[in-house]
């Protein structure tokens, strides 16, 4: 059995994606992939996601060249979740968020509210300029 | 504004949230959450998802006894998915996966296969029987 089909894809034909980071094992980012964007991700080495906002594609860092190496891909016991380690290349310190942050995940839950908690390592202006 | 006004909640009322284990920062699990089960997380601080296949909150170990403390949660940049950092109760090692593995993630792709790497550290018909 092919192993994309093995994957459970939603509705959409998509599936849900952590991109993880190696070394720190912090998580950068959740995305959607479809069947093109996971079987390009495993034959490039490098992620591609679908965006569900543009529809299509979206080989991450196409514009920021913030680009990430795929290390590891796994599947959950649904099989209907993929988690890739990864290397966020394009800036030292990695930046994975277009906010310039190094994570999607800066807003911290504290006192009922969501605190933003981590800084901007470079303005997206420059980033996306 | 109120924070569960904040998140945006997907066309099904639901928001993706990942479960990270404090300390080895593995990713040991994704589930849904709609507005009351996130509320019943920070009201807790044990993770109560919503069970897409059952359509009821489920209390993360009502039945296992495998509940997650709750140390943090996070919101995405887009405000659509929450990181947990959570602590796996009921077994040692932890057990967050109803296959009785450590992690929901025990398929890594490797050979045009996903090969399950990771092993069963309890009998899931003695978790749950």
């Amino acid at each position: 059995m092919d192993w994309l089909e093995q994957v459970k894809w939603d509705a959409d034909g998509l599936v849900p994606v952590i991109a993880q980071e190696q070394g720190t094992k912090d998580v950068l980012m959740f995305a959607w992939m479809n069947r093109e964007a996971l079987a390009a991700t495993a034959a490039r080495g490098q992620a591609v996601y679908f965006s569900r906002s543009r529809k299509r594609l979206w080989h991450k860092g196409e514009e920021s060249g913030h680009f990430q190496e795929v290390h590891e891909m796994r599947l959950d016991c649904d099989a209907d979740v993929v988690l890739l380690t990864v290397t966020q290349h394009g800036h030292d310190p990695a930046i994975a968020c277009h906010t310039g942050r190094h994570s999607c995940f800066f807003q911290r839950f504290d006192g009922l509210q969501w605190q933003t908690v981590e800084p901007v390592l470079k303005d997206p202006e420059s980033i996306y300029g």
